[in-house]
């Protein structure tokens, strides 16, 4: 049994079209199916064939509207039938994507899986403000950790491993926990006046940014009810923000630039 | 002064020219001049324009052909001159790129900078062996780190914060430096039986793997001489790699593949 329908694994990245690599556009293009998260645009939406179906399955916080055991199934279905399904995902899907459990899902079942990778929204807030991931004497490195909460409404993270000064610090999903987050990293030694940039919507004509410090975003952030999605971005290499604010951008506002 | 020259900082991504940008492969295409480094593969090259000038600075190991300030003169001198220049760098910019050091030195002296963000070396890996970098209850986060040595022949790395199970390690640059690091890990708790997939040349026609475990990669590095570049990915996510393999790939022997 080889059934000619396969799913693509495609992240569309953070927003911008243009930010798409030409495999995902490819395998966009060549879709019966779309099945797609609430996080990819509008602008990329639109970049599905005419004819495909369009089948959302969107994750919006705090409300699965379809269930990863139904999204799974649906993926499933479509293939079996023998269609191309373009499974499409937010920057990329083997970061905080879910990527590799559809695919253990799909392959188990004996359904052909193919990747295109996406530019994840760290990298395109990097490209979008100047701020690099890594700096030399800035940062020797860059982490990635969810703000998301488990299941007991914790964060299960390891403050002491998190509180490297040396480390740029992305925070993907901490729209509700950046408040405790920031908290804790203090308590664990990093400076309050560590600099913390957050970007909603980035690459989007919806993008917000706010520039604060540790010991100021867990205010900031509630008191200017940051629209989703937002990343949070902690490390020295944020100081380089205004430098090359100046340079690159119209000029901003102190707390929000972009609306 | 605002010269019409301009430098786009573009990340050319691991090496399959499928998996650049739209907007790297439109600013490319628009490029007088191409300063590239070693890492940009041949394939990309290719799509230079056939009329721009092409430029090798490329850094081998241990061999700085150009270094950061001649390439940095380079750079400034051609934009001044009011040609466009696209500067090609392999992986993403923003990511052990060097990237905020070439635009803050270009930007210091009023040149346009724009960047094209890039798939990573580590997302390369991911959609080329189904391995992700964060995967619900085996990684909560990753993190990428340099294995390159400081001026005093020293890994200036935290081993206690590294050493997290919950968190994919990825170690970029570590070709010469693997088995200490490897050593560190273990000192600093991580089990020796810890999975570790190195991968060279991912997404190219010369890409190579070896799968082993935190115990037992010096030796397999050292004996097997890894190609460079190469990059080793540390942690629990690993163990998806032969189910990921098996389905997706054709059977790969035990220890390398690809060649
Ligand atoms: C479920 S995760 C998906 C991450 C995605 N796979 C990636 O690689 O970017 C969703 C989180 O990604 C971040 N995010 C995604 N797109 C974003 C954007 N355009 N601007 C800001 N943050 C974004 C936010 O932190 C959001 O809560
Ligand atoms: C100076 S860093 C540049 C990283 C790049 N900016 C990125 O985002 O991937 C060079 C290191 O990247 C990794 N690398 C880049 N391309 C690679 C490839 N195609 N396969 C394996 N490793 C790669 C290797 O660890 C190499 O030593």
């Amino acid at each position: 049994m080889t059934p000619n329908g396969k799913v693509y694994l495609i992240g569309a990245g953070p927003g911008d079209p243009d930010l798409m690599t030409l495999r995902a556009v490819r395998m966009l293009g060549d879709a019966d199916v779309v099945v797609y998260d609430r996080l990819v645009s509008p602008e990329i939406l639109a970049m599905a064939p005419k004819s495909a179906d369009m089948v959302p399955v969107g994750k919006a916080p705090k409300c699965h509207t379809v269930p990863q055991d139904q999204i799974n199934e649906i993926l499933a279905e479509r293939a079996l039938e023998g269609q191309i399904v373009a499974r499409l995902k937010g920057g990329d899907p083997m970061i905080f994507g879910r990527g590799s459990e559809e695919a253990a899902y799909l392959q188990a079942r004996g359904i052909n899986v193919e990747y295109a990778p996406g530019i994840s929204a760290a990298q395109g807030m990097a490209a979008a403000t100047g701020v690099p991931l890594t700096h030399r004497g800035l940062a020797t490195g860059v982490r990635y950790v969810t703000g998301h909460l488990a299941a007991d409404k914790t964060l299960k993270l390891n403050w002491e491993s998190l509180a490297d000064i040396d480390t740029t610090l992305v925070v993907y999903m901490g729209a509700s926990s950046i408040a405790e987050i920031a908290l804790r990293l203090m308590s664990a030694g990093l400076p309050a006046n560590l600099p913390v940039l957050a970007v909603s919507n980035v690459t989007t004509p919806r993008e917000t940014r706010l520039l604060s410090h540790l010991g100021q975003i867990g205010v900031d952030a509630q008191t200017l009810a940051l629209r989703t999605p937002v990343l949070f971005v902690i490390g020295r290499v944020v100081s380089l923000y205004q430098q090359a604010a100046l340079n690159q951008m119209p000029p901003l506002p102190a707390a929000i630039a972009g609306e």
